[in-house]
């Protein structure tokens, strides 16, 4: 099964925030939100975790891109600037491509290219696949 | 001005995923959420990203309790258990409080005590406090 | 054979650094440093490099005691005080064990029991154990 | 003074290790070792802690380039690969630089160009200058 299509229809936190899935392929993703009301903290500015979860699925349809079910098991992200209003992108590149494990890099922008934030995230690759009868 | 009181009456990315704030006081703070389906991923089970956000409430609340500003500035967390149901918590501890740096750890759990992710958080103190006008 | 005495005899970075291990059991180990000219950096406190070492040899010993051939794949540290002379001690604790993949938490101290450090590291479990020809 | 200078002459560490710096500039840095005996972990690879020295040396030397004291205050590392002999760099970048923060990337690399770990660190620049008198 298509991995990104997947991701569109399944992934209902990505439907709840409003996280779309600009482009994807082979070790490759990239992720957009326009900020709003349900992606802000108590100061008013983005969320941690909205922008977490803007990285987390350009991590997801890269690292998931091969048909094997890939799951985070480990990831770093260093905060660099607040942001109120807007657009935000994550786009996620390979670092290194194991046969059981798999590093991405997932720089998180804003519409002008600023740099917002920076997301590394390991997976473990499983042995089955997308779409097989488990 | 009252950080719990902030954040459940301002933090939106909470309200939105139906995060409550159990227990807060200074350098603590306790998290809750009732997994639904606005929490899923692809596969069905809870999202990095819902988790994430879990901890990451619990990191602000437990960071901002003196009444001075602290800004997320990096965070690590590691996954253990995939879960699809259910009641997860998150229980945030101080690890370090110097003048302008924290260090918080947060364990995430299921309703039954078994370990969900580990999440380890620094915040930069800023010099000013909340509900000063700036 | 013994993970311990297999680090002890054949770790030659522990060596060159005088880093010994105190304890280790199942899941669990501590290692000492006394800290000398070796371990500073350029502003003569305890290198960042010095205490990552100290603590990563008490998750080697404790991430491969049940025999089974474990590899640190990611690992993260947060820094909180800066150290000049002394003891400084490590000591893991496992937070999660699975199959193929185990998480630990080490907390790196003073010997007077101030926290210096606090070291977060995920590996992954080969199917070969140790002293098995390969 | 000049910081390159101070690490190469008062950086004990790197001298124990055998660690080189090979080029520094603003928010860049450049390191460089050759595997011997000093920097094997048990099983007879690159220990995890030599590789994470060379790259915070890097770190270091990047981060410090503009004569503002800057401390390492949290750091994530991924390995990738084990290595057991030749040549390894490690390249710092300037991810973001803030008034009181700053996040550094860093790329550890074979001779031949193979990835075998990546280092995202952040400092925290106080106010004092390197040579001023505190």
């Amino acid at each position: 099964m298509d991995i990104v299509k997947l991701i569109r229809e399944k992934d209902m936190l990505g439907k709840t925030l409003g996280i779309e899935i600009l482009e994807a392929g082979p070790g490759y993703a990239k992720t957009r939100l326009v900020l709003d009301q349900r992606h802000l903290n108590g100061v008013g500015t983005a969320h941690g975790g909205a922008i977490f979860s803007l990285a987390d699925i350009a991590f997801a349809a890269a690292s998931n891109s091969y048909g094997i079910v890939a799951m985070g098991i480990s990831v770093s992200i260093s905060y660099f600037k607040a942001v109120t209003e807007g657009i935000l992108t994550a786009e996620a590149r390979e670092m290194a491509l194991n046969h059981k494990l798999a590093t991405y890099l997932i720089d998180i922008k804003t519409g002008e290219g600023e740099a917002v934030a920076l997301f590394q995230g390991t997976v473990y690759r499983k042995s089955s696949r997308h779409g097989a009868a488990e």
